[in-house]
């Protein structure tokens, strides 16, 4: 049976968001009806995660659309610039934004209720096309895993969020850990806690206890134990990006697992959609890393950890080789190796 | 020069330990005049680390002889056995007692000041051999360091607290920071947090404070970005135990960087005094691993971080395979590989 959870919600006008703030501990909804509390909700990251800033932008310009008919399109331009600037770095705002006014131009130079319409619709088509992507991408996940080992019940570590909260639909290395429990194949899925932000504690954990599947938090110093016992069957995680030889920038820890993986023999995959490829770089020497603040390691929820006077040093993300991955799977098929190629085909 | 940092100190009949359980934030000191005291102090965890217990326990019963002279060794044998309760399953704290109530039996029947003379002295000495092996073990390691990578400044990464905190001297990894330090060949201490109880953070930072060490707190995810950028000239690190083929038990998460540092053609070592090893046991599968309480990772100081419908699962340590260390220092003597050989020549 497949489930379908969904942080965004947009319904007669109304759109719903998950305060993913308060998360894991409180469920809370945002509801907005007017452009300024989409913005808010970008801004003040009631919503995260690119898809769902993307869809959340989307239906907050439909909410301007409604409001705001006989307006000219200059009007409407100087509303898609304000959304833009509720995350200026999140490049997918920008994109969805200007393609929502792309979509707008053709009908007309007077706000009428056929453009709240038709963006409303876009939204819609925008998240059911994201969970197309992804329930195919898991379905190509799941059929190399059952080649490998049997198409049977597996034990599952993942890093980071990469499920519903952060994609709007099921997700992406999340999405093939839900894939396979709609399937009944999860037999236990390792939650690494993600330090510094424990995405993994908070987010991964919750979205496991929504989906019903079985699964266990661990600290990331646990990989190597875990994976000497035998009781780690597959490694599933997320991209930030993906150049042209495999190298994968994500979350700082994910190029540990790949070397832990290597060394025990256990297959490694990253999930991403092929918007994540960029074949312009050519190794991941190419990726600048974004160095984070200390507080994040030397604070724990506003509370200090560590002495006054350390400082910490905070890389965001790494990179992992593409020699350590097993497969890169996107919507587009599955590469197994000798990047340099395969990802060329697929793309 | 040379630094002695304590956190325990035995003067004028005064044992003056620093209490750990405030660290890093808070400095405060705890005195205890009887066994009681010392008791207490053991218990409740003011005092942590396997040698420091020790060393509490021996001044302890060095209290309860001045207080209780003219009494017979029968009422000493009783305090003897109370103190063992104190922490039931550390193995030194009842080896450290034994060899204590052994000393005093040739000294009579009737407790009388003589006793408290040499109990004391039999303390200072413990802590002096302590520190002697300490410095011995951080001088094979410079040597094999120099050797390697030439005698310059070194970037070192150092896991869970190994310090002054936990072996009243200078300690065992640390300890070999902390003489590289007082020969000014430190560039930088990269100190693991080591979560969950983030003994890094907490306390390795705070030691590295007070020796004026420069350092930056890590996340564990963040050691193959530091090892693949070139910012990691060695490791070093304690142990629980080693066997006879070089397998070590220690915090987990230690066996995660001897992979990353072998795959890096990193120098990973082991530092710990020769009553570590335990060569009746063959390899690292002989060794239990203890599995803590879920709470460790679900909660922070106290406040929960994931659902209140996971569980964490929470190894404490973990086994590092031999063939992965590039040696092992014990004050005995460094043996480098081949350690089914070379360990039974150093014992």
């Amino acid at each position: 049976m497949e489930i379908n959870y969904t942080p965004i919600k947009f319904k007669d006008g109304i759109l719903t968001l998950l305060d993913q703030r308060k998360l894991p501990l409180v469920e809370e909804f945002v509801t907005c009806v007017t452009l300024q509390e989409g913005y808010d909700s970008i801004k003040d990251m009631v919503v995260r995660g690119a898809p769902c800033i993307g869809f959340t932008a989307i239906y907050s310009l439909a909410l301007w659309l409604k409001k705001n008919q006989g307006k000219s399109i200059t009007e409407f331009k100087k509303a898609c610039d304000y959304l833009k600037e509720a995350r200026p770095t999140a490049v997918n705002l920008q994109y969805e934004i200007d393609r929502v006014f792309e979509l707008i131009i053709p009908l007309g130079d007077i706000i009428h209720s056929e453009m709240y319409n038709k963006v409303v619709e876009f939204g819609h088509l925008q998240i059911t096309n994201s969970e197309f992507q992804n329930r195919t991408m898991a379905k190509l996940a799941h059929a190399d895993l059952a080649k490998r080992l049997g198409d049977r019940k597996y034990r599952i570590l993942t890093h980071c969020n990469t499920g519903f909260l952060a994609c709007g639909s099921i997700g992406t290395a999340l999405g093939v850990v839900q894939h396979l429990g709609e399937q009944d194949k999860i037999e236990n899925v390792w939650v690494d806690e993600t330090r510094p932000y424990l995405q993994g504690a908070r987010l991964t954990a919750y979205e496991l206890v929504k989906l019903g599947l079985p699964h266990k938090i661990v600290v990331e110093g646990a990989a190597s134990y875990l994976m000497r016992e035998g009781l780690v069957d597959a490694i599933f995680t997320g991209a930030d990006r993906i150049v042209a030889n495999g190298d994968t920038a994500n979350k700082v820890g994910t190029s540990n697992l790949a070397i832990l993986a290597k060394y025990y023999g256990i297959p490694f995959y990253i999930v991403a959609p092929s918007s994540s490829f960029d074949m312009e770089t050519s190794n991941g020497s190419g990726i600048e890393i974004e160095l984070r603040p200390t507080e994040e390691i030397t604070k724990i929820k506003g509370q200090q950890i560590s002495p006054l006077e350390s400082q910490a040093f905070n890389p965001s993300f790494d990179i992992t080789e593409g020699e350590l991955i097993t497969g890169i799977i996107s919507e587009k098929g599955i590469a197994l190796g000798s990047y340099e190629n395969s990802l060329k085909e697929i793309v």
